[in-house]
């Protein structure tokens, strides 16, 4: 008999918290969340605290609220961003809580919001935050991102639906790409995040010196860093907890070096940025920097996201994942990074990992930049990768190795 | 023709933000919310951005998963409280920003829980937010409270009617306790709060010793702190703004002296303290002190409150209220603090507020507590006046001055 809806929700919710965050006794969770998400995070709690969470911190957003200040606020509100704030979940997790983020805000909330205030207000409230962002950057705390579907994203999504049938169907897709609709759903995603350790592996003895996508619109050369690591599924966060950062995850990543990324490379998925939908993005690199751009929808956010600081228009993440991915089987375009990204290989603009990097914690900034790390106030994911693109690996010796082929695993 | 629901909503919002907190241009405002309040909520930061807050941070509680958190976290967790959460919102006060609290949960909400957990955690919590409490009880900032009806309030309040019945009474009881329902709301609530000044200037005049309360089960003399202030309607927070504490207010309060109260004294009225509901409390001091304390309902809950520390146990406020109030007209026994102790004369187990006692600032903590003022991690008021209540005021030359006859103002 086919699980009720309250029965998957329940499994998701334990999901999150077993093999998502990983919650140690005693260990204390910031959750952010959506006031709507009220039926999902009451879950949450209660299988933190039967984990034994030593608290459980709810910060929910009301998205119609950001909007209203968007409507609303002087430009000096718009200029401001509540540093006590941030340093407060700094302090958190400088003190050992753990992260678990749920994502599903309407992506075209900001729609007629003026883009120059989104970015003067995304940017202050990055720099605010840059402390806070590093304990998840780091990975100094075990961490994990859901979804949960607002009405507003349910009906991008699902237009044509009612808004109940709409959040209904939605659901139906985020339960596959969780593996929520497997019979045993958390053995279904140890074998996944086991199976992804495979091609992590495999890609870690290969030592790249870089990774080459081709398809229409795109033929991007990504070298990659100095020392660079591949990493995929679950990690250890360096509090010594094993996580699985997103549900669903798809992707093996690594860090590409920041000064030798070549070519030109074309979007294709939409992708839900500050409010504001995206689509049919067309990037130029030399040299690792972002010298030519243009969107046919979202120009202007995007051009000014590039310019949040130096490191913006340099790559900070690429990462491979097969075109028949559990995300992809849901058979629906998301219109929110946490799955599309899992759809498609892809690239982020900004901020890299440290976990992608060996010995980053005994190396000076410099010797960071040296081996290739990006810096920056943002990490931004877009998606390059299709059923038309093929992946190659360079070896150091000059080898072309077959990655990804027409969008599938070689090996 | 009478405002709809929407246009009184929004009337109340503009009460709140203009004449209850009197948000400053470029001042922050922290607001705490249910999450049911969200309607309210946006027309408040509506408000507030339109008076040119220069942030609005709504920290929403969920009450059911504070239900959940009693239900299932560890006695670790119950022992615990997020120090780094109330030190961050002292930090907002103390950088500037207001407050701005909704009340509204449902006052029976832990009815089965343990009263010891519930005592443990409400200890931990006033400790650690001790700091942030004193911006309040010191009226360091501009600072209002109002209310909003939960399901569970409404239910509590009018148990025969529908929930949707239930809410929409309540609203409107408590529109009427607010001036809402008055042509000109704003305007009214202004002359309200010049009358409670009349009252207020009145009983500074007198310059009394004490005030004697007597009615059924009642005979209480509470000694006055060595330059009290009698206090009304609205005042100025240290920070210079004059803002309204409470939407309603009806009350005209001061400082008891910590260790000249004596006598017996009954509760007149329902109290909601801690998701539990109180009545029958019967208690009597001596030399300040509550040597014998007993309640017909919810009595454990009571007797824990005053072991929370010595102050538990010695009153912080003495307030007059006449019976024919606003609040009493609407004729609703609301279970919530804010309203009943509006209805009623009142006494405060614990802290004292520091804006009734001349020259505090000036003061070493000794001098005030040679003065008569009391200090705790409590706060808690309880009612004691009724139509069969009289209140006497003794001068220092032992004269006595009828304030209050059959709880009406007697000038």
């Amino acid at each position: 008999m086919p699980r009720s809806f309250e029965e998957n929700l329940a499994l998701y919710a334990k999901l999150a918290i077993k093999h998502g965050v990983n919650l140690q006794l005693d260990q204390e969770l910031i959750m952010t969340a959506d006031i709507n998400d009220a039926p999902l995070v009451r879950l949450l709690v209660k299988e933190a605290y039967q984990a034994g969470a030593k608290n459980v911190a709810v910060m929910f957003n009301d998205e119609i609220s950001s909007l209203i200040r968007y409507q609303e606020a002087s430009s000096n509100a718009i200029g401001y961003a509540p540093q006590w704030f941030y340093d407060s979940i700094a302090r958190a997790y400088s003190e050992g809580a753990a992260r678990l983020a749920i994502t599903g805000s309407n992506p075209a909330l900001l729609r007629d919001i003026d883009p120059d205030k989104i970015a003067t207000s995304s940017k202050v409230n990055a720099v605010a935050s840059k402390e806070m962002m590093e304990y998840i950057g780091e990975f100094k705390v075990n961490w994990n991102i859901i979804g949960s579907p607002s009405a507003g994203w349910a009906k991008q999504v699902f237009p044509d639906l009612s808004e109940a049938e709409a959040i209904s169907k939605l659901w139906d897709a985020i339960f596959v790409t969780a593996r929520v609709n497997e019979e045993d759903p958390l053995a279904a995603w140890e074998q996944h995040c086991n199976n992804l350790e495979i091609h992590q592996n495999h890609l870690n003895s290969l030592n790249l010196d870089s990774v080459r996508f081709r398809g229409p619109g795109t033929d991007l050369t990504v070298g990659l860093a100095e020392g660079h690591i591949w990493v995929g599924g679950w990690g250890y966060a360096k509090n010594g907890v094993r996580c699985a950062a997103n549900i669903p995850t798809e992707e093996v990543f690594t860090m590409p070096h920041r000064a030798r990324v070549n070519g030109v490379a074309s979007s294709t998925k939409t992708l839900s940025l500050r409010g504001q939908i995206l689509e049919g993005i067309e990037v130029e690199f030399k040299d690792g920097k972002v010298v030519k751009a243009s969107a046919k929808k979202g120009e202007e956010t995007f051009l000014k996201l590039l310019e949040s600081d130096e490191g913006a228009s340099h790559l900070g993440e690429v990462a491979l994942v097969p075109n028949s991915s559990a995300v992809s089987k849901a058979g629906v375009v998301f219109h929110n990074t946490l799955y599309d990204e899992n759809a498609a290989c892809h690239i982020a603009m900004g901020r890299c990992y440290s976990e992608n990097l060996k010995g980053w914690d005994d190396m000076s900034e410099d010797q960071r930049t040296e081996a290739g790390a990006n810096d920056s106030i943002i990490h931004v994911d877009w998606m390059i990768g299709s059923a038309e693109v093929d992946v190659d690996g360079i070896t150091k010796d000059g080898k072309t190795v077959p990655i990804l082929k027409a969008g599938e695993w070689v090996s």
